[in-house]
């Protein structure tokens, strides 16, 4: 789209500069994890950056942070995202949303009650639970159950919320009109198309399944090849048809991945005796997920008889892929045609705060393209400009 | 066999049972490092052993020991092994055949000029090599080389030697006039077999191989499947042809093992971005292990050139097999036919310390059964049995 003015240029890439020092590594890359005095200091810094145009804050018992224009007691669009990184993640993932954010907010002043929320410890790099404050916020997670999540050095996500003087068992958050989030996509299939705009239609939600092949351990070159339990292999068998059951449902935009993998002894000269996998399955359709996640407990399952290895096939962890709101999807891509801005209409395969609204009010989410998709690492890269296109299509939005 | 006496089991188990406590751990394994107070307390106990027996011992500069009978400064039969084990290891590999040695030397008593060599740190435990002590004795290995070697709290083996009180550079051992080893087999052969003695014709060496896949590291639930360089996908497809090109050698004994796997960043969200395999490739036959080496190699660049990721294939080392003296292999098998002892003539997989003396003299080596053919482990066991009737086709080779 045209219409991107130097001076819209040069507010938000001054805002991005203001924080680039915070939590910065010497290799390029940031950590600002979620509760620590990084998230403080950036979430400070963002609300002097408001203060400077006018617009006050408050935050919740949780922590989370709310610029808004004063606009009164009533209800509210509201914009958010997060601030906090990964570990040597990068400065876009979030930051983009709540910069985004109060840019809309400038452009809107006071003319309608528009907050932009700050939602704590998106990532869950320290305590492995993601989007924790808007969770809280939103009442999806009880504080309760965070007495048993720990960090790897066995404190709890209750007591670091607590000692850092927050809440876990904050109000929960009322007089949400609609709720709005701008993010980087963290993939690449808009670069790919050569579009500046997602307009996001679900977010999906993984299964996370851990597989385990145990053989037996023996000598390397002591074992003839046909008197083996070779664990690796029958592990190895498996992820290449873990790729191939996925692409089966290319269609249906179901994705699974074999991120993790525990070899034992891993050693040289010993035939590995225990390889343990951990696979991310995807999807925003429930049955195409299913499908991938049924072939991959029964080809374990076969592997494990034709290779004589034991076998033990665990759910870790399942949650439901959520729809953002059909009406506000027509009404940004109406927005975003009337702007001239090329887009498309796709799944999230990220989760992201604004799942845990979808129950209290109509949501919608906006991605934006990242340099070759690259995310949680230093080389994560926005063009200015293409957040700004967001950010006018959410004004357009706004305004009509 | 028959011909077992209850006396010589007393004697051998106590022998072994003279050991036991030496390095102990708490979950029944042993670590008993080469160069160590423990290999030390080992050497001593076996060499008070003797002294009862009334068998002298000396050291060469190295720390090798050798107990004889005295029978004067001329050409010696040789049968020596070693004491060390690795971390958490058992306590019948290596131990077997010094015990084995002593046990002979006193049924030989003064008949014949005959030594028994205790070998330091056989085990490539703490600084990566293997058969320290004999390759030292033998001079297939400089004393220099060892200001190059460390472990991994950055000691050189060369300090390591001299602190405790040795030489790097000892004489070159002489007038030995064949070497004879009896080793616990480390495999499952002997028991799938139902035989009680191997008689080996060659120690296999191990060419060892790293692959390195390089691929996008993306996140795993932002990345649709055909938009994927996944490094672990290629490496899976890899490990399962490692194992197929060395089926294709069985009848030619050689074995490919893919015991090592490293993957990063290996973590549930994100697709890996690099995997590198750890390769041991070992056979007697130098053809046939070439054949595998390079089908493995080409395979690899095959799978990059296919799902477009980057491949390195470095070799990290490379020893070639030894045969065993034919002749003795003859004698001794005619040895366990007179005796009505079931032998095979096998390979060894592994290395040992008779691997150092195929340029010095005759080289000879009988493997016995280890239960299960599990070894560097607790649970690593031979029967008494099978370690004297091996002693007893040794005395009646050295006696014929």
């Amino acid at each position: 789209m045209s219409g991107i003015s130097r001076d819209d240029i040069e507010l938000l890439s001054g805002w991005f500069g203001a924080l680039d020092g915070i939590g910065a590594n010497d290799d390029g890359s940031v950590t600002r994890l979620g509760y620590s005095d990084e998230e403080d200091a950036l979430i400070r810094t963002v609300a002097d950056l408001a203060a400077e145009r006018g617009f006050p804050h408050y935050a919740d018992e949780a922590g989370n942070v709310f610029i808004h224009n004063g606009t009164g007691e009533g209800e509210y669009t509201l914009i958010g995202s997060h601030l906090d990184s990964v570990v040597q993640g990068g400065r876009f993932d979030g930051v983009a949303g709540v910069l985004g954010g109060l840019f809309v907010l400038s452009g809107i002043g006071e003319s309608l009650p528009l907050k932009v929320g700050i939602f704590r410890m998106e990532e869950s790099s320290s305590f492995g639970l993601a989007t924790v404050g808007s969770s809280l916020a939103t009442g999806r997670l009880s504080g309760e159950k965070l007495h048993n999540i720990k960090n790897s050095a066995g404190k709890t996500l209750h007591e670091r919320i607590t000692e850092r003087g927050h809440s876990a068992s904050p109000r929960k958050i009322s007089a949400v009109k609609e709720y709005l989030e701008l993010h980087i996509e963290q993939g690449r299939v808009l670069e790919a198309k050569g579009l500046s705009l997602g307009i996001v239609n679900s977010i999906a939600a993984p299964v996370r399944l851990r597989v385990t092949f145990t053989g037996r351990q023996d000598h390397s070159g002591a074992t003839p090849m046909n008197l083996r339990s070779d664990a690796l292999v029958g592990a190895a068998m498996l992820i290449t048809d873990v790729e191939r059951f996925a692409l089966a449902e290319l269609q249906n935009a179901s994705v699974a991945t074999v991120g993790v993998i525990q070899n034992a002894p891993n050693v040289f000269n010993v035939i590995p005796g225990e390889t343990a996998l951990g696979i991310d399955v995807r999807g925003i359709d429930l049955e195409s997920r299913e499908r991938v996640v049924l072939r991959i407990s029964r080809r374990a399952e076969d592997i494990a008889r034709e290779r004589e290895l034991d076998c033990s096939v665990n759910i870790v962890s399942k949650s439901d892929p959520v729809r953002m709101d059909a009406g506000l999807q027509k009404k940004l891509s109406a927005c975003a045609a009337k702007l001239g801005v090329r887009y498309m209409i796709m799944p999230s395969g990220a989760g992201h705060d604004a799942m845990n609204f979808v129950d209290i009010c109509p949501a919608g989410m906006l991605f934006i393209p990242c340099r070759d998709g690259i995310s949680h690492n230093k080389r994560e890269f926005a063009k200015i400009e293409d957040i700004i296109t967001a950010c006018k299509v959410l004004l357009e939005y706004l305004r009509s």
